[in-house]
C-alpha cells in the first residue's frame, strides 16, 4: 500500500523500516534531514515538508498518512495542517499516545475537512519491530478494513490488531492498557523489593525472575524484562530510582475518577512515580514537625542532622 | 525414584499422576479410601495411614515423602508425626503454601529427629499438570540435588525449578510471588472495570484481552486467563464479586511491614479482597453519619432505602 | 451593610438570618416564594427576580451581592446574569463550593463587566449559624476589606475569616480543606471499624469517642460529631454505608495529580466513597473469575449463591 | 493515694510531678540517680531499685505501682519482676504503649502471682501535664474504681479517662487511636503539600492553618499544632521529611488485616512513613529499569546522571 510515515523516531522509524521491508510504497517525513536521508537510502521516498507530503498525496502517491509524532500539540497541529492542505480525502492515522478526548475532538474537525482520522493505540515499544506491534484501533470501520494490510504486516510475527470502536476508543483502550502496565510494574517492583530486603535469605533475584518464567501464575512479558534487567544490571546499583510518567497513567486515573470507579492499585502506581522523583516531601516535613509538637519526638534537623 | 505423595487433592493428585506417568515408584496416602483406590488403579502403591507409610519408608521403599496437604496445622502435625515415627532419615518435602516462619521452625524440629525438610513453593495451579509446575525450593542444598529428578519431571514440559536458599526461603519466595499475583490480578480487574464503565465506547472485553496477548507490554499468563474468562463467562454476570484470600497475601503484607518496605499496591490488592466480601462497611456508615451531622446531607436510611 | 443574599437553602438561609439578626440591611432572593416570604417576615426585603435585585442594586440599596446557590452552572449563570444586568459596579461574592478554575474564569468575565467577584470558601455546615462560619476569601484585597464587616458578623462567635490571595484562591483553599476532611472522616471510619470488629473486647464506641475528646491527640470537631453520632444512632444499624461526594474531593485529587504531588490518603478516601456506592465491583468479578481459572478456587455463583 | 511511679522520662516524670502537686503520696524509681534526686527534691520518696520499691510496697507505703517505662521487654520484665518480688497483692498499671496481645499475656502471668495488672492507654504527649491526660483503661473493673482518684487528678483540667473493658482493651483502644492519628497527620501533611505546591496562589500556610481553627469542619488539636508549627518553623526548611513510627501504627494495620477489615487510609499513612526514610526505593529502580527495557526510556544513571 501507499503509506506516508510522519515522525521517524524510535517508534515511527522502526515502523517505516518494517513497512519498507514488507515491500509497501513508503513516503517518509521528519524534520531531521539526516533521518530523511537514512530512510531514503533504505528505499523510501522522503519529502521535506508537510506541504510536499500533501502534494504527493493529492497526486495519488499516498493513500494513508500515519503520524508517529509525540502526543500533544505537535500531533494535533500536524494532523490539522494536513487536513487543511490536502484537497483529496485521505485516511490519517494517529499512532501516538494522544489523550482520547482530544482524539474525539480532532476526528470531528478532520472529518469536517473531508478526511478520516483513525486512532491507533500502539503497544510493543522498541520490541515491536522484531516481535510485531499490538494495535488497538478506533474510528470508522470501513477505513479500518482499508488499512488492515498495514496493520497485518506491522504486527508480524507475534503482534496483533483489533478494531475497538468509534473514534477515540483505540487511544482509550491503549490508555487503560498503560494504567494496567503501571500497576503491573509496581507489583513487580514491590515484590522484588520485599525479596531483596529479606537479608537473611540472601535471595538471587535474577534466578527468581527466571524460574517464575516457567509455569508460574505471574509469568509475563514484564517478568521476562525483569529477568533481562537483573541479568544485565545485577542489583541495580547503577540505576536511579527515579520514574517518569508519560500522561497515560494520569489520564487513566482521572478517567476512573470521572467514572466513579475505585482503581486504587492503578492510582497508587501513579502516585509512587510522583514520589520517586522527590528526595523528601513537604507532607513528611509537616508530619515530622507535628510529631515534635505533640510528643517531643526528635526531629532530624537539616543542619548537620 | 521412590516417592510418597501425601494428600491427593487438586494439587497433590495431579502431581502423583504426573509422577506415575513418568515411571517413578509412587506411594500415595490420603484419608479418602476412594482417592487411594483411584491412584492404586493408576499404578501407585496406596497406604492406609501415616504409620504404614513410615513402615514402607523404613523398609527402603520410599526415599522422598512429599506432602501436598493444606497449609497449617494439618501439614505441620503430619510432618512432625512422620519425623517421629520414621526411624530412618528421610527427605520430607512440604509442597504446600506454608507460612515460611513456621517452615523454619518445623525444619529445626524435623532435623532434630534426623530428617530433612525441604520447602517447595509451588505455582501453576491446576494447569501445572499439563504445562509443568514452577518450584521454588528451600532447604539443604544436597537434598535439593537429590530430589532434582522429581522436580525435573514435575516441571515438564514448560515449568521450572530453582534452589532458593536455606529452609523457609522456598515458601518465602512463593509467598511474595502470590503477593505480586494479587496485585497483577487487581490491576487487570481495575483496568477491565474502567473499560467496561466507558459506556459510550461499548467495548468488547474479550476482544481486548485477546489482542493484548499479541505483542503488548502487559501480555501475561493472567491476561490469557482473562481472555479465557471473558470467552466463557461473557460479561461475568454469573460470577459474584466475592474474592477469598488464602494467607499468602496477608503474610506478604505483614512481611513488608516488618521489613519497613512500603508496598502499597500489593497491600491495597489484599484490602480490596477484604472489602469485596462485605455488602457495606461500618467505616462507611460512620462517614455517612458524620456527613449528616455536619452538613445535613441526607443519609440513606435502612428502612425503605 | 446593604447586602443581598441569593439562595435561601440550608447555608444561604442561615447566613441571611444571621445577618438580619446582626442588623444588616438584607435583601433576599430565592426561586421559592415561600422562602422569600419567610425571610420577609424576619425583616428582610425580598425580591422576586434577579432583574429586580439588580434594580435595587442600581438604586444603591445593595452594596454586596452574595450568592449561596449550588456550585456549577446555576451559580455561574446567575452571577454572569447579574454582572450583565447591573449598570453600577458591585461586589459579588460566590460563597458556594465552585471549582476554583471556573472561579478564575468567571472573575475575568465579571470584571470585564465592571464588577468584582470575590470567592468565599465557606466551612461550618449547618453549625455555622450558631458557632460562626469559617471563610477563606479570594479576590481583590480592597474588596475584601470592604466586605469584612459582613465576614466578621457571620463568623461570630467562634468562626473566622482570612484573605487567601487572588481570585480563585478562596475556593482553592476550601477545596483542599474538604480533601483533608474526606481523609479525616475516613480515618475515623476505619478506626471505629477496627474497634468494632474486635468482638472479644466488646468496646463501647460512644464512650471511646467521648473520652478521646478529653486531651487526646486526635481531639477534633469531627470526633465530637462521632460522639454525637454514636449517642444518637447507637451502632449505626439505621444508617446505610453509602457515601456521596460533592466534587471537592475529586477536584483535590485531580489537582494533586496535576501538581505531581502524591496524596495517597486523600485519594483513597475518595475511592472508598465510590466503592461504598456499589454492591459489588466488576473488578472483583474479574478477580474471582481468574482465581477460578488458574486455581480451581470455587466461585460464588449468582444463582443461589 | 500512695502511688509509685517507675520511669521518670518525659511522660512518667510529668505524671509524677502532677501527682506530687495534687498532694498524693508519691514514690519514684528511675535508673538515673539524678532524676531520682530531682523528684525527691520536689517531695517524692525515691527508691534506688525495684527491690526496694517492693519492700516499700510490702510495708504498705505503696498501693499502686505505675510503670511509664518504654513499651517492650523492659516494661514486661520490670512488671514481672515486681510481681514476683512483692508478697502483697498490688495494682500495677502499665501506662506505656505496650502491644495489647502482650498485655493480655502479662496480665495472666501477673494475676497468677496474685497481683492485678491494669493497662492504661495514655494520650496527650508532653501537653498532658498542662492540659490533662486522656486515659483508656483496661483490666479489672474494681481496680479501675480504686485507681480512679489518680486518673481524675492526672486528667485535670481538660483531660479524661474511661474504662474500656478487660485486660488489654485499654492498650488496644490506644493503639487504634494512634492509627487514626497517623492518618489524620498524613491528611494534614498531604493537604498542606497540595496548598504549598500551588505556586500561582503563593498561599500562606500559617494563616490557613489558623483560620481553619475557627469554625471549620477540620478544626482539631492537630490543626492547632500545625498552626504552631508554621508559626515557629515557617516553610519547614529546617525540618527533614523523615518520619519515625513507634509500633502502634504497625500493630493497628496488622490488627486490621487479622480482622479482615480494609483500612486503606490508616495503612497508607504507615507506608508513607516507611517511604519517608529512604532516599530511593529498590522498587522504583526496578520500574525505572523496566521502562528502559521495553521503551528505551532514558534511565537516570547514578554516575553523573
Amino acid at each position: 500500500m501507499k503509506i506516508a510515515m510522519i515522525g521517524l523516531g524510535k517508534m515511527g522509524g522502526n515502523m517505516a523500516k518494517k513497512l519498507i521491508e514488507k515491500k509497501h510504497d513508503v513516503t517518509v517525513y521528519d524534520i531531521s534531514p539526516e533521518l530523511r536521508k537514512e530512510f531514503e537510502d533504505m528505499g523510501a521516498k522522503a519529502v521535506e515538508s508537510i506541504e510536499k507530503l500533501c502534494k504527493e498525496a493529492e497526486k495519488g502517491n499516498i493513500d494513508i498518512i500515519w503520524s508517529m509524532l509525540p502526543a500533544g500539540e505537535i500531533t494535533e497541529n500536524t494532523i490539522l495542517d494536513i487536513s487543511m492542505r490536502c484537497a483529496e480525502s485521505k485516511i490519517i492515522v494517529d499512532g501516538g499516545n494522544s489523550f482520547y478526548k482530544n482524539t474525539v475532538k480532532l476526528e470531528e474537525n478532520i472529518s469536517k475537512n473531508g478526511h478520516t482520522l483513525m486512532d491507533a493505540g500502539t503497544s510493543g515499544g522498541i520490541w515491536g519491530f522484531e516481535k510485531g506491534y499490538c494495535f488497538m484501533i478506533g474510528g470508522d470501520k470501513r477505513s479500518y478494513d482499508f488499512i488492515e494490510p498495514i496493520l497485518k504486516d506491522l504486527s508480524k510475527p507475534e503482534g496483533g490488531y483489533e478494531y475497538m470502536g468509534p473514534a477515540g476508543s483505540g487511544h482509550f483502550v491503549k490508555m487503560v492498557h498503560n494504567g494496567i502496565e503501571y500497576a503491573m510494574m509496581e507489583a513487580f517492583g514491590e515484590g522484588f523489593e520485599i525479596l531483596k530486603e529479606k537479608k537473611e535469605f540472601d535471595l538471587d533475584l535474577e534466578k527468581i525472575s527466571k524460574v517464575w518464567q516457567h509455569g508460574s501464575v505471574i509469568d509475563s512479558w514484564l517478568l521476562e524484562l525483569c529477568g533481562a534487567l537483573f541479568e544485565k544490571e545485577g542489583n541495580l546499583e547503577g540505576i536511579k530510582g527515579y520514574v517518569d510518567d508519560s500522561g497515560e497513567g494520569r489520564w487513566t486515573v482521572m478517567e476512573s475518577i470521572e467514572e466513579r470507579v475505585a482503581a486504587p492499585v492503578i492510582t497508587l502506581s501513579l502516585l509512587q512515580r510522583f514520589r520517586s522523583r522527590k528526595d523528601e516531601t513537604f507532607s513528611d516535613k509537616v508530619i515530622a514537625g507535628l510529631r515534635n509538637q505533640f510528643g517531643g519526638h526528635s526531629v532530624k534537623s537539616k543542619k548537620g542532622g
